[in-house]
Parts: C-alpha cells; sequence; structure tokens
C-alpha cells in the first residue's frame, strides 16, 4: 500500500503536500514546549502552552499529541514517528536484538520492515525488563523522571496560586514507589520506542482511552491511523487497537511505527482469526504465538481475559444480557466446548515470562462485565474480579506490570461498590473501567450515559478511562465517533481530577473561568478542550471580530448579560 | 403575523399541509394511549405505547409530548392547544373570569385575543386558588390524580417484573399528602388550561427542564414555537421562555396557548425591558404589573430572585465569575443604585398574594449560584439559601407553590453538600438546579459537563434538572441544541431515577436490554429515547432489513459478536 497520504476532513490542517499529518491546528494560539529532565538529560517533555491575554502571558497543558500537535514536526506516516525511548531502552544494556520470530506472510509494511530490518528487543538475560521489575530495584528510569515531569506541567505555572489549592510537585522518586507498590504503571514495551512515557495510578492524573481497529463488516489502515493521530490530538492517553478484521497485523504496524501514546489489544481476537473464527480451535499454543507476535511488534499492555474461570460462566447464564465481553465470550465458549479450565487461567505462569521478556503490562480483562443495568454488580461480575486479584499477585510476583479492568454497565448507586471491591479485591492494582454507562436507554447517546459513570468512577480511584462513543451498540464509531468520545472523556477524567483536588485541573478552570469573566473570547476558547468547536458556536450568532470584543454574547445579549453587569458592580 | 406554518427541517413530519406540527414521527412504532381517572371520570392521561416483538407487545412511556407525539391529533397552532383543564378550574367555582388588566398595544395576536376575547381566570374570592391549598384542606384535585396515573405509567405493566424492584403504586392521596407537606408541587395556573398536571419532587420521576426563548440579538416567533414543540416531543417536563428581546409578550402567548407543558419565566427581564434596560429605573410597580400581565397570561412558575439581599453583594465581589444569574445581577446592582434593599424581598407577601390569586408557583430564583468551579459552595451561594428557605416558609404561609432554584458550576465532590443544605435550610421544598457543570473547561460541550452534575445531583433527591445545551456560554441555542440538551438531561434524570430505585426507571432498561440481547434491533431503537438516532447510527454500516435483522452489528462483526456467543452459550 506504499505511504499513506491522509487528508482529514473537518479539521484544519497546515496546508502541505503528501505525507504528513497535523493536527496542530485545532489549537490555535497554542506551540510546543520542551521540558528537559535534571536526572537524565536527554528527556524533552512535549507540552503544550496557550497564549493568553494578547500573548503577553501562557498556560501549560498536558500534551498527548506528539508530534501531531506539533507544528515544527515533520512527519512520515510512512516511516513513523520519531523513537524517543531508542536510547534509554539500549542504555538499560539489559535487552538484545534479535530478528523477528515471526513475519507474517500477508505483510505489506515493507517500509517499516525494511526500516526495522526485522530486528526487535527483548530482554538478554533472565530478569524482566519492567518499569516494575525498576523500580522494585529502586531504579528511578528515564520513564519514571518523563512522566514525574508531565504531570506536573500545570504545578509547574502559577496560575493555581487564586485558587487554595496547595502545590506539590510530583517527584521522580514518588513515581518509583508508587510503581513499586504496583499502584501505578507506565506502559512501555521496549520494541515500542516512539511512545511517551505516561503513567496510570490513581494519585496521578486520570487518563482515558481511545479504542480503534476495524471489524470484519468495516475499516481499512488509513482510517484506523487517522482515528489513531486524532485520538491523541484531542487529549488519549493510551489507544487500544481492538481490529477484529482482516490485515490485523498491518493495521497495527503503521499504528504503533506512529503512535506516540501505549497501545493496548487483545490478542485473542487475533489468535481466533489465525483458527479462522472456529472458537473450539483455539489453544494455548496460538494464543502464545499471537502475544510473542504482538510483543514484538510493541504493544504496550494486552487485555488478557484469564479470570473467566469455567465454574463462573453458569452465573452469567441467567443475566438479562449474559456475557458482553468479546473476549469473555471467546473463553467462556471455549472452555464449555472443551469442558477444561480457562487456558490463559492455567498457562498464568507462562504468560507472565513473556510479558516481562518485552515489558508489555497486563489489562486484566473483565470478561464477566454486566452489559446491562440488571445485571450490574452480580456473583459473575465479583466472583471474576476475586480471581483478578489473585492474577495480580502472580503477575506481581514475575515483576510484570498490572491494571484491571472493571465495567460496563451500572446505575450511579452501585458504581461506588465496584471501586472499593476492586482497590480491597486487586491490592491496590490501578483500575481501569470502561464507563461505566448509568442507563441502557440512550443508545446513540452512550458517550454521555457512560461519562457520567466515568467521571464518578474516576473520581472513587479509577486510574484510566476507557472511552465509549455515540456508535457504543450500533456500529464501529468512524472519526466523528472518536472524536465525541474522546472529548467527552476528557471531561469526565477532569471532572474527576477536580473532585480528587488535583491543583493541575483546577488551575484550568480558573484561567477559563477568568478568560470568560474578562470577555476574553479568544482565551476562553483556547483554553477550553476544543477551540475549533468553542469558537464555531460563537460564530453561529456573532461572527466575526466585533462579536470576539463584545461585552456579551447572542445568549443574554447587551441588557442582559449578567457578567457585564457583574463587572460594572466590581468596578464601582 | 397570522398563522405560523410550521415545517421543521430536520424531523419527520406527518404528510400535512399547513397548520399542523407534529413529532409524532420522531417515535416510530409508537402510539398513544389515555388512560382514563378513577375519581375523575373526565381525566384521560396521555402515555405512549410502544409496540415491540413484532406488535405482539407494548410498552408504557411517561409522554410529555402532549398533542405533538400523537399522530391523530388536529393542531392548529394559530388557534392554540385542547384547554385540558378548563372545566376542572371553571367547577372548583373559586374564580371568576374577568377581562385582562393588561393587553399590551404592541400585541399581533390578533387570533388569540379573539379566541380568549381577554378574558382570563382569577381568584374569586379571598382564598388562594393553589394546588397546596387544596392539598392541606384535604382536596385530591383533578390535577392530583392525573399526576398520579402518570408517575404510575411504567408500573402498571409486569415488564419490571423480572428487576427484582418493588412495584409501588403512586396513589391520589399520596401525591395530595406530598404536595401538602411542600415536599411537590403541580404548577398549574388557572390560566394555562392547556397545560398537563406533572409533579416535581423528589418522591416522583426526576423532572427536567428545557430553557427556550430568544434575545435582543436572535430569535423570532416561529423558531421559540418550535424549540417549545421540540423540546416536550423529546421529553421537556416543563418549559422556561426566557425571552429578553423584542416582543416578549407575543412569543410567550404563543408559547403557553400551544404548550402541554408548565411554562415558567423571569419576569425581571420583561420588566427590564419595560424600563428600555435601565437597570436603576426598575420599581416594584413595575415588577408587580408585569407579573399581573404574566399570570393573566398562564405562565405556571415564576423565578423570582429575592434572596439577593443587599449585604450579600459583597460576598460576591472576589470571586472569579462574580455574579453569572442574570436576574441576580439586575437586582444587585438595582439595591446597590439605590442604595436599598431588594423589592422583590421587602414585597415578598404582596408578591405572594398575587401567585395564589392564579396558582402561579414561586421558584426562588439564586441569583448568587457560583458560575465557575472556584467560586462553588461559598459565602454569597449559601447566604443566599438560607434566605431562601426563610421566604420558603413565607410562600408557603400563603398557601403558594414554591420550589427552589440551584448551582451551577460546582465540582463533583462539592456537589451532595448543596442538596443537604437544600434539605435543611429550605424545609425540603423542591429543589430545582441548572446542571451543575462539573468542570468550566468545555464550553460547546456543557450539556455534558453538566448531564454528570445533573445526574448526580438528581440522584441526592433533586426534584427538577434544568438543562444546558452545548451553546452556553457562547449563544442562544437553536433547535438543534434544544434537543442536545433535553436528550442529554433526560439521559441524567433517567440515571437519577434509577439510581434511586423508581421501578418505572428500572423497567425500560430492563426491555430495552432485553431486546437488545435477542438481536430485536428495531424494539432497541424505539425504547431508547431517540429512535431515529439510534436507527440512523446502526446504518452508517448496516443499512436496510438485513443489518436489522443480523445477529451481530459492524462494532464487531459476526465472528466477534459477544452477545451472539453468549446466547449460544445460553441456548447449549
Amino acid at each position: 500500500m506504499g505511504v499513506l497520504c491522509i487528508d482529514v476532513k473537518g479539521y484544519i490542517l497546515r496546508p502541505s503536500s503528501g505525507f504528513f499529518m497535523d493536527y496542530s491546528g485545532v489549537y490555535p494560539s497554542s506551540s510546543k514546549l520542551y521540558v528537559r529532565g535534571s536526572l537524565y538529560s536527554d528527556i524533552s517533555v512535549g507540552m503544550r502552552k496557550v497564549a493568553i491575554k494578547n500573548g503577553t502571558s501562557e498556560f501549560l497543558v498536558y500534551d498527548t499529541g506528539g508530534p501531531y500537535t506539533d507544528r515544527e514536526a515533520k512527519l512520515d506516516i510512512g516511516s513513523g514517528i520519531q523513537k524517543l525511548r531508542k536510547a534509554w531502552i539500549a542504555n538499560r544494556r539489559d535487552t538484545s536484538s534479535v530478528r523477528r520470530s515471526f513475519v507474517p506472510s500477508e505483510s505489506s509494511c515493507t517500509r517499516y520492515q525494511k526500516a526495522a530490518d526485522n530486528v526487535l528487543r527483548k530482554t538478554a538475560g533472565g530478569s524482566p525488563v519492567t518499569q516494575l521489575f525498576y523500580a522494585q530495584n529502586g531504579i528511578i528510569t528515564p520513564e519514571m523522571e518523563y512522566v514525574a515531569i508531565r504531570e506536573n506541567a500545570l504545578r509547574m505555572q502559577g496560575d493555581s496560586s487564586g485558587t487554595g489549592v496547595t502545590h506539590q510537585a510530583i517527584t521522580p522518586e514518588f513515581v518509583r514507589q508508587e510503581i513499586a507498590a504496583g499502584r501505578a504503571i507506565i506502559p512501555s514495551n521496549v520494541n515500542h520506542p516512539e511512545s511517551e512515557p505516561m503513567v496510570i495510578g490513581r494519585n496521578f492524573l486520570v487518563k482515558i482511552n481511545a479504542n480503534i481497529g476495524n471489524s470484519a463488516v468495516l475499516s481499512g489502515i488509513e482510517e484506523e491511523v487517522k482515528k489513531m493521530a486524532l485520538a491523541v490530538a484531542y487529549g488519549a492517553d493510551t489507544v487500544m487497537d481492538l481490529s477484529t478484521g482482516s490485515d490485523i497485523h498491518n493495521i497495527r504496524e503503521w499504528i504503533i511505527r506512529n503512535s506516540p501514546v501505549p497501545i493496548g489489544t487483545v490478542p485473542i481476537y487475533q489468535a481466533l482469526n489465525k483458527v479462522k473464527g472456529v472458537v473450539e480451535n483455539l489453544s494455548f499454543e496460538v494464543f502464545k504465538e499471537t502475544i510473542i507476535e504482538q510483543a514484538e511488534q510493541g504493544v504496550d499492555y494486552f487485555t488478557i481475559h484469564a479470570g473467566v474461570l469455567k465454574d463462573y460462566i453458569k452465573y452469567a447464564r441467567n443475566r438479562v444480557t449474559g456475557i458482553v465481553s468479546r473476549g469473555g465470550a471467546i473463553m467462556a465458549q471455549w472452555c464449555l466446548s472443551h469442558n477444561k479450565e480457562n487456558f490463559l487461567y492455567t498457562h498464568f505462569d507462562e504468560i507472565c515470562e513473556i510479558m516481562g521478556s518485552y515489558d508489555v503490562a497486563f489489562s486484566l480483562g473483565d470478561g464477566l462485565r454486566p452489559g446491562s443495568i440488571d445485571d450490574a454488580n452480580d456473583e459473575a461480575q465479583f466472583l471474576e474480579l476475586k480471581t483478578l486479584g489473585e492474577l495480580v499477585k502472580i503477575a506481581w510476583s514475575h515483576s510484570c506490570q498490572v491494571m484491571v479492568e472493571g465495567p460496563g454497565h451500572v446505575p450511579m448507586h452501585l458504581i461506588k461498590e465496584n471501586m472499593e471491591k476492586q482497590l480491597h479485591l486487586c491490592s491496590e492494582a490501578p483500575f481501569y473501567t470502561l464507563g461505566p454507562l448509568t442507563t441502557d436507554i440512550a443508545p446513540g447517546y452512550d458517550h454521555i450515559t457512560s461519562a457520567i459513570g466515568a467521571a464518578m468512577i474516576g473520581w472513587y480511584g479509577t486510574a484510566m478511562l476507557c472511552y465509549v462513543t455515540p456508535k457504543e451498540h450500533l456500529g464501529l464509531p468512524n472519526i466523528d465517533d472518536v472524536k465525541a468520545g474522546v472529548i467527552s472523556y476528557k471531561i469526565a477524567a477532569h471532572a474527576a481530577d477536580l473532585a480528587k483536588g488535583n491543583p493541575s485541573a483546577y488551575a484550568r478552570d480558573y484561567a477559563l473561568s477568568q478568560a470568560r469573566f474578562d470577555f476574553r473570547w479568544y482565551d476562553q476558547f483556547n483554553l477550553s478542550l476544543d477551540p475549533l468547536t468553542a469558537k464555531s458556536l460563537h460564530d453561529e450568532s456573532l461572527p466575526g471580530k466585533g462579536g470576539k470584543t463584545a461585552n456579551f454574547c447572542s445568549m443574554c445579549g447587551p441588557k442582559f448579560c449578567s457578567m457585564k453587569l457583574s463587572k460594572e458592580l466590581v468596578d464601582r
């Protein structure tokens, strides 16, 4: 397929021809700032700097966009983005270069294969090469300092001073401690050096994940790479490639080589494809081959449904919506057709050894999560959670990084129990939930039904929120759905950060509200999650320069603007 | 302007020419069912009946749409809708017909004026004609039986039997008790006989309000009537006409004569228009004239900012966003410019007498509500709330129905305190909140930032949620914004009903999820809040009949559909 020429309709692109993809236009008045490390001089953390007050001041924002939000970056999708972590990984001298053990015959990614020369990294000796292993041994890695700087983005400026929220900087040593305790992870496969380190843990900013990926019915490589770039530009902290259709290996290669955020997958999907969709023909051997293939490519975390035990399946039989996790349903069917225990469970130690050899993190899948309000918090769900808690300890004994997945569909009053049980049963390993959706009755709007639950569970302590798009239950999300999902979840995560008292979060609300009260319209737009949308809605009624300097808007008009009246009071 | 010819682009209309407005097309497979009263034989409560399982079963839904969701209704916007309550009001024999004391010269509503012959109703003697007065005197009115039947819509069917949620019917006597205790209100101006009674109180279904109305910058009569009809078709329980622009009296007349839901206003807006926008020239006399004019027209509840006391204003001075309530800012400016106490406070008893003469309910405005996260739950806000609590008791002493307005912008962890303080300070009078918005940083998406807070505060006990549209902070909502706001708030209210354990709410989630698991696609769409949107999103990838009978969708495709796999397990 050669080189992709990306043109993303509906989003401002830098005028360019050919091989560049650039979303920096979605943030007018923003530019990229790179902050150097102190422990490691070759660390350079990208942040987004929003110019405000006619350029006399600025505001720093945590930026997941990598090169896609950098006006200066030259980006060739056909060759992949900068390999930020390459030297850090090599310098640790605990990995060696080996040839890929799995080169799929159907591959069309000739450019990547040539560039990489089929070389990859893997543990050189017996010890795992995970961030957890380093942390347990008292080592602060460049990845740890990187995320410490990143999390401090807003603390570094004085803008939250008026909020009364105490500043307390995140130190690299604090990061190390959280990783060592298993309370946080930095997904960072040694074969995904393009990834900018980020941390998932409840003592850090709440993160969000965007799911992309094709299905047998829809979508191809170009569309999926676009979705990834758009998602990270708007703030996705990780991206999961859930492709289940054709060309899975190649789609993943294009995505990983161009992704500045960690990539997650559910390997059982590709394993099932390898046995042509016949669940009975799955085996641990096929699964093992698949996770090695994906670990070599650079996937940063795997969802593994090892907690769907044979004996638990009966508890899902009387549910309204049975088993709604794809991986869960696959493993349940396998267990019953062979009358055997889940092979992901019985081979868990072996899986841990593979994960540790590349530093692929576990995301322990909740195969029995509830798919409807009526099924929430039932026996099937919590029995599995208990098993996931046992698997967390096994993963840790192999020094593997691990997080635990959670539901699903849960009415508001039952959300907190999910978080409390997870903290207790899973020894405080990070929780990573899908929503939860707080009602079943709004297909077409499940980004909203679930943003409600996501915000709440984020406040209660969930470390990462997996987005839900308007297309949930109805079809494969397109690029507009991806954007709607990402923005909805940035809102949920930010609302959770505020409720948790994070000073970075307060600083941004404070700065935006000041701009609002001062009628600095452009500052209000530019400090928001989606400046172009905010501006275009304002343009609908008061387009042009006049509207942007007016001390009112069309909602109330000049005589009825409360802010205008209120400012006059203050100025008395 | 004569007769309006409404054609609403983007929504399915019954093929008709001329004078009819019909939103029944937005609910395919639905028809209207009318349930008769038992205490009062002339009660006929409209509900929406969704045909499911190929027409072999049906599901009843609470319906706010009035004639707009009735395929059979003949509707002439130029003459107004059916006067449902006319006989009930007359039969009470406590009102008499009088001529309008206020006929604005600029009126163009010739048809209505002819039809009404400028006759209106008003208390005949000294006693108030309020639902509270009747309830206090042990009388169950037709309005009370009507809302009891309405609230029972879903309890009347067996569909929630599988949910384990206990059925307990709402009786007319229970409604009377709640009204008598002041815990609930039925806004029902004797001059708005077109209104279908609905109840606002925390022991009933959570309600939502949609704001419409023009500003000096935008919009006219036709647009506003469209917004009202669309809002009620999608589920708005009340509508506030917040017009501040030209032709306020006439816009309101068209809206009231065609509205099947209670209409609220903020009379100070029109009062300010009468003094040409010069706040200093406001007086109680102008205000009094205005509320009489609006009470005569049929407005069902007034937002009155009587709690913005002169001494409280200083507490708002150091806020990030000062005073963000339009009414609050107006009254604050008046107090300071005259150095006098708020005339709405000093004349509160007189206002009560007027309200009681027509049964206009109070919605005590929170003029000092926070307009940014940083200002939430501050002294200004809670001082005013305490005063509102005192005013509640005065209103009750006049047998006036009253609810209390709440914020605003509040981070999640501070939401509960708002509800608790309101219950305590305001003697359990119903709470009616605007959102709250859980972050300031997403202009363009404030229907979502606020749906999060609205769902939570609804769960905690708020009786009615005032919607926020995507246009909030940016401009006057258009008809698409109105729809987005209404759907978002139906989600929030429903999520709150679920969290409160309301069996009606559970029944719908249960029925929809059963349809989902059975791959009854059309049933899933038709049981949802917005069937046309759900179907159109599904159509994007699997259009036509084939996609609607498939046991999978494009999200996962046939091999990876968890529900399909899961059903196979159940069927083993």
